[in-house]
């Protein structure tokens, strides 16, 4: 019979890790956006809705649903990369203000809504969920965006999925 | 001629309250809720509308429009406030979920909402805003709803305008 030795060498000491790997990204959030970054904690996305640009944080955690069960050693993260999303968001577009908001009713995986409105936009000055449809971008227009978006991250060039 | 002297007694040390004086509350915000604390950095107000237990939170400071433009300084308060709300809202309503959200595009002083939501609700599964009409609270039940926030966040009584 074997006999119950220490864990695998390269696992000990990392438990974040163990954590980190049952992330899986809600197949909603998946097929409605295109990945622009991978931050510390937040995958960051693009909402494909050409009409307001929108990013999308997702904490890589897994079974967190409202935004005070982020656990406290990864508060302080979380918030930091809202306010770096929100500050490229507006550097990027150059909004007239943003709207910040985490909701998830019908999504249940945590994921922060980062949308740059403007007086002119089609749902100004409502909240954009539920009015009309979805504009998706063209091949180049979303190319772009996310290249100027992950730069501005510090990324650099697109995370992938 | 008088000569430049001391700041007066009782004023030194203390820059923070010239930057709390010129705080004044959006006449919108003050007309739709009733305050229910003070806390270090927000007021924490309960919005008049019985649908939904909903509290606004409001940095006591000046000229703040979206929720990255918060000084470094207070950034760690605000958060911890709205974790504070969050878990006060959910223990006192006991909702399904909470909403949270920087949105003000109609009062563009920043504040930030907490909704307690449930599958029952009006609104339900889409956002509150602009869904119908607010419901106002009876006396007695907001009265109730309010010592008990106040007692959860700690402050004990209401604070008063």
């Amino acid at each position: 019979m074997r006999q119950p030795g220490p864990a695998p060498s390269g696992l000990a000491g990392i438990p974040a890790v163990s954590v980190l790997v049952t992330f899986v990204l809600h197949p909603q959030l998946a097929a409605d956006t295109t990945v622009v970054a991978k931050l510390d904690l937040c995958r960051v996305l693009l909402m494909e809705d050409a009409r307001y640009p929108w990013l999308i944080l997702v904490p890589q955690l897994a079974d967190l649903k409202d935004l005070h069960q982020v656990p406290s050693g990864h508060q302080a993260a979380l918030w930091q990369e809202i306010n770096q999303a929100c500050t490229v968001l507006e550097q990027v577009t150059r909004p007239y203000k943003l709207n910040v908001a985490a909701l998830g009713n019908q999504v249940p995986q945590l994921h922060i809504h980062i949308i740059a409105r403007n007086p002119e936009d089609t749902a100004w000055p409502g909240p954009v969920w539920g009015v009309g449809k979805a504009q998706p971008y063209g091949e180049h227009n979303r190319a772009e965006l996310i290249k100027q978006l992950s730069a501005a991250l510090g990324t650099g060039t697109t995370a992938g999925e």
